[in-house]
């Protein structure tokens, strides 16, 4: 008998906190089982040789949208085969009741378990869900997702307040299939259920509520006001429409209520120097809460100083140069602790129309390295073990999966993403690996692509080739360390 | 012909910012037109002895909601009467359309003579209006209020988004008589045209927003909780049904907005210690903004360690005796720079039923002196000038009355309060000149009375006895710096 | 018998805090017995006819040096000439023991009466002393000096550590004449100890500390740096050798031990943006402490880009352009409280020599007016109210004099600076009235100049002659709410 | 051949930033070759059995004294000795010129070699210096210490500028055998030439300088006054000699300088709530400028409640129960980086004395793990993790000597502290392995001790016995980045 299953030889791997080393790799079960200095190869069945390569991490991308524009079993499958080949391994995508999603209302005791059995059958990937409480009966709910459901995050969308995803009109209701208003006092109620519930639970891992900070009332007000005067420039014109300072006051809101509710927050998708400045204002101003700055690789590299046309509608949308740049500042000084790709695939049709009616939001998730390693790595010298951190480490730590995932440690799942950091390739949709007809990003050039994905010991993707399965993925039930021993 | 129409002798007067000082007052055609060591008895008409007795200013009672609850001429009548017997010479008072006041709805260029010429002929002390915008027309005439209508400052009620003024139905909108909705979009455009109109007129004075800071939709979740659980000690209750964190949160979410707006504000009532340091970080973050902190008579002289039955009931809500505390530090060092009544009397029978449902608000404004002298010049050494400054000075000064009001100067209208601070007085109703059929205040003593009351050289009130006439006092356009040479 | 002795008529009397208004002024005894619309002429045994004239409160000069470098009872006579011609009525000088001034050592007991006798015979102008401890004795008589001495502001030179005057050697105490460390130990003790008369003597007036904030140990090696490699240009060279940082570092150290020792401070001379940033910033961080930050004339009104030779030498240095431009939005926006001369006249030939060890400072009293309305009123539009406040009413009111100097008021002193806004003058020496050799000013050309000067109610200066005698001055004992009734 | 020299088995094993995870370690050449979840025991020439215990990294000691009151060679052997029975693999110990340590003064180029020559005779564990720059003579010699002599690391003593290291008398110069002043001047230039050669060569390392801040001045003062009116509970006395306040006081000052100079500072032993608060503060003022906070054993585990003689004199003082929880807090909260001994140990004679003569100081560096997990563990429950990051990583990282040190990874020095955390012991001398005479935790129960210490791969210490030599322990350069390949 074989002391390892697989071995990955003469890579440099990449330990989040610590470094770079050059080092072997033994697995057993889906474990890391050895790290060590010269793994000898005919200890393992298998022998994966990443000479002048990067052995990181598999990525944990801990913002998706999976079957929000489509059936969630087709959505499953093609877009976790794009984050396989993006070197992602786990994703954590979110959910809610009322339209699109699974089209349906009603308490998550019945509709998780549905969701997971579509989800067990479609993913390549391990996954999780964050969950979106819509009503006072979910809130109900919220101590059971945790130690029943394995879900121990949830979500808060404030512009369904007044506005459908396209923000288009104010029939959020009808949309949501609801009948409770979506405001501040719901919201409050909401934070004071997730507070009790981490309160019980926090030794286990933090139990947070996810916030959209964006303010729809303010949002109607300036999205006229550029509906009535655009300028054509269809990206800066949906900036304007939705300005930084309302996400600043957004931010402001719900950590005042954060504040008195006891409740942690995970600050979503920060897109502007205006959200991330106001992020660490609050997190100053009231340090006895506990927020999360995440940032996502669309505010990272797109500006609406390139040609971008409605496709790369998105909310917050996409904002200046000037603002990208700050992104990556502080990205690299750690205020932004966590890299998310938000992915979310509407049909082209849906791109349609004009620029204040069609759906917003596209896929990311496979551009996870690339845009890390180009921008970061690259052109800004972020470490390469800081890049492990913000995409694996951070988030596995924060949403409840450490050190299952995001760990290079003996015992931890070997997932794993192997990179050729000098690799340079052109985006065309067919090195997206997504069922999504269009791309923001085609045409642009990044350097640093992983070419094999391994999760728990399997080999998913490879030099080009996908070679998992759906239903390789395996659900994964947070906090792990209520879940699993 | 007499030098002086009236000569005030041996008083002490009181000159704000400056200091108390012995000295004689001559009147002549309605203004100061000396003051004096010893202005001799027989250069004026009429000489009215101060010996042992402080002459203030005539205060300035700059929040004040005549004819709200019953009809404009009769409670304009009565109530400037109690202001009169208060030492109050000038009421600035809030006006809307929708129900109570007026009972009506559109343009204020019509509204607005119809009030005044109501107003014209029942008020006994000067006037003014400030004027709260509830529809798009409105906004527009907000230039025209300034320039023709003498209406200078604006205002704003966050809670009628969701409520009624006893925060009772949702039925806000049918309440107004508007089909707009009253929120952060409306408010912003609000702030952005009074943002206008100041850049225009500012050298003549400020022109601001007054924003009554609670947010309506945490109280629905906040008061739904303490009314399922209530302690059964009425102004407790609610003053937890409408938390002092929701005017934090309030007044946050305003300062963000006129900072991008860059529309001065007034931050009304301020109640509890978390508005006031909250109005003090706003402050402080945001030096750009001009914002003015104003305090209520009943928030400093009432706290509900009291034993206070629902007729105190007041929006926000009377709070602890900590907070009182809080409060008169915070006016005793600056932080506060105007004191108000929020003069407002409902019938009695419309504070019957429940806590929930009755009308909230009560009268005070002849309080003004007695609160301010005996609980900040007997208990906590209050200067006498810097009571002059936070009931006339100020108050004139920021609401562009100053100095045809608010000043001991020569030119200045010769309103004056002259106080006996060490009478001692137990309240009755009929020691409040009001028609309000109630007072929380009932049976307290207060030290600290006006015995005279001169209106433009006229006494309009003397010794218990109301000597002035419905119709004595005279509108007010402001700025007076615009509207008077 | 005349009801006033003078009548001051047809003038626009600037009254601080308040504003301007068109007023006659009576004055009865050396105070101010009447303010008036209209005091008829035959009142009174004089009229001044102010005519198209700005009546300002005489100046309170509240940082003079009289007797530093020349005799004591020549420069008083010269300098408060000076000073009277200037519209200042009132100095309070800085006195120390050692070399210069009366060149002697000894207890203030001794010293003070003997100072006095002097100064009695020799000023035109009102004035009090400001007095530095030098030794542990010296802090053993600060209860004696504020009940008895009449004094009750204290000093202390941080530079005197290692520096003298110059800042050319380090005799310091040679030249101090002291055996006792001037060191932050000396000056914690001291601050404990005007703490403790301070907390005795408050209800009067605040007893302060008024300090030189430099650190002479950073200017040694700072003044090395730039003597190692000068620039040529005299006054950058010289602000370059003592820069700005370290007043903001003196600043700091100052406001730490205040904190401790619970001491009120004065904050001398603030030179640059960094020290008014430093004394912002310290007195939102303290706000236990009572904090004053002075400016002068000189850091006003001159920069090191205009061509300056080494006459122009002061501690603190003359700053830039840009500093210049931010201390005057800092006495705009009140954040610096008074405006001083720091009146100091070195012999010229004391001016000789290199620039490293020639003297400090020159005389600037005159032009208390001409600065601030050419550069305060005429070009930045600072109302003439709040110049009346900072050369004036505020320095009376920190130091003590209140309201018997700064305050237009009947009761208070009839001290006058009649002043022609719109005169336009070119800096002689002649126009200075001072025995100084030389003035940095020279050539210069201001707007705003005072033609008559009126001491309780004594011309002393009209129409460029100087009226009053040495003599005519009063030592003012200080408070002047404990020593006169 | 065995493929490792040496193979820990069945510990958990403490990875820094990560968690505990059972595991085994194989060693091979003094280095980490794998760590694996089950390495053969045959595999290796020798097998350490860590059941039931936990394998942390070797502590680096970052902040000792030896040679300074005893001679070099023999303190070096013994005090190594009393480290490596502690756990501690890495001394880092500062070094100056003047009398105590090798009573020596002049050029490094000349000392160093000498230092170094005994010390590599000496040593058990590994160790390197920071360097103490007394002259000017000494800062032309810092970028050579980094190239060549292996010392990335500064030091400026506060103190000396009056007091020697008991604080007793002026003569610091004379003790020093210097002519040059210790003040801010000096310290500036000091910060400027550190603040260059860290620009040269931050890329292999921040080049920091250390900085003691007491303010010697005020200690002067206080200290008279303590001495004038004493307790007589001598380690309360000695605080109160030395407030807090005067730490706070020289961080801030220390803190402006090194923004101005642009100079990485270590705010060296934090002992009291007011010292972590300035460096907190002053992080937060300046963030262009890198502060580390470092903690000692001391002043977390003893406090001037406890019946302590003078032997616990040290700089800065003990200090009460409330500073010590304080402290804790501020470590578990991430702000305390670093904890460290301070080891330095008088002979019991230079402890003999009144409280003001006696020396400062004391050993305890081999209580690192004792006190850390019984205070920090079993009290307060700090994770072990955490333990690892202050004792370990973060040190060898700050000091530059990471990877190499302080890494639980492949290809890292093979240093071990094998550690029972169940372990209970009383102190007594011999259980401290050093030749210090007494000891001020004498008596205390501590749980939590080292039973294997490793270091390179060689066994140091085991059960009870001193296993290494004098001489094992290297000479590590500082950056390791730039020194080791």
């Amino acid at each position: 008998m074989h002391e390892h299953d697989m071995v990955i030889k003469n890579g440099s791997v990449v330990f989040p906190y610590v470094g770079v080393q050059k080092t072997d790799i033994g697995i057993k079960n889906g474990k890391i089982s050895a790290i060590g200095a010269d793994i000898a190869a005919d200890s393992a069945k298998q022998v994966l040789d990443a000479t002048d390569r990067y052995v990181f991490p598999g990525a944990v991308d801990s913002h998706f949208h999976v079957g929000i524009y489509r059936p969630l079993a087709e959505d499953a499958v093609s877009e976790s085969t794009s984050a396989a080949s993006g070197g992602v391994t786990t994703i954590l995508s979110y959910f809610r009741t009322g339209q699109d999603y699974l089209n349906k209302v009603g308490p998550f005791k019945e509709i998780l378990p549905e969701l997971l059995e579509i989800s067990e059958k479609s993913f390549l990937t391990d996954f999780g869900y964050h969950i979106a409480c819509m009503t006072d009966g979910h809130l109900e709910e919220i101590e059971w997702l945790v130690t029943q459901g394995g879900v121990s995050t949830l979500k808060y969308y404030m512009f369904y307040k007044l506005l459908t995803l396209a923000g288009a009109t104010p029939e959020a209701k009808n949309y949501l299939m609801i009948d409770n208003p979506v405001d501040f006092g719901y919201l409050y109620r909401y934070m004071q259920e997730v507070a009790r519930v981490n309160r019980l639970y926090r030794q286990y891992g933090t139990i947070s509520l996810s916030v959209h900070c964006e303010n729809p009332e303010v949002i109607q007000a300036t999205q006229a006001a550029v509906k009535a005067n655009p300028s054509g420039v269809p990206m800066k014109d949906y900036s304007n429409a939705r300005p930084p300072w309302q996400e600043e006051l957004a931010i402001n809101e719900v950590a005042i209520m954060a504040k008195y509710a006891d409740c942690p927050i995970n600050l979503l998708h920060l897109s502007s120097q205006k959200a991330v400045e106001a992020g660490t204002d609050v997190t100053e101003r009231y340090p006895q809460v506990s927020f999360l700055m995440e940032g996502t690789l669309h505010h990272l590299g797109l500006s609406n100083d390139m040609d971008l046309d409605q496709t790369a509608k998105v909310n917050p949308p996409i904002r200046s140069g000037a603002d990208v740049e700050f992104l990556w500042q502080a990205l690299m000084d750690n205020r932004l602790k966590t890299v998310v790709s938000d992915h979310a695939c509407p049909p082209l049709k849906r791109k349609d129309g004009d620029l204040w009616t069609c759906m917003p939001g596209f896929g990311g998730t496979s551009l996870m390295f690339p845009v890390l390693i180009t921008e970061g790595y690259h052109k800004r010298g972020m470490p390469l073990h800081r890049i492990a951190e913000v995409n694996s480490a951070n988030p596995a730590r924060y949403h409840n999966l450490y050190p299952k995932k995001g760990a290079v440690m003996v015992g931890s799942d070997a997932d794993f993403a192997i990179v050729d950091i000098d690799a340079e390739k052109q985006i065309t949709l067919e090195s997206l690996y997504t069922a999504q007809e269009f791309s923001p990003e085609l045409g642009m050039k990044y350097k640093g692509w992983p070419d094999i994905t391994v999760l728990r010991g399997q080999i998913i993707f490879k030099n080009g080739q996908i070679v998992g399965k759906p239903g390789n993925g395996q659900f994964i039930k947070r906090p792990v360390k209520l879940h699993y021993t």
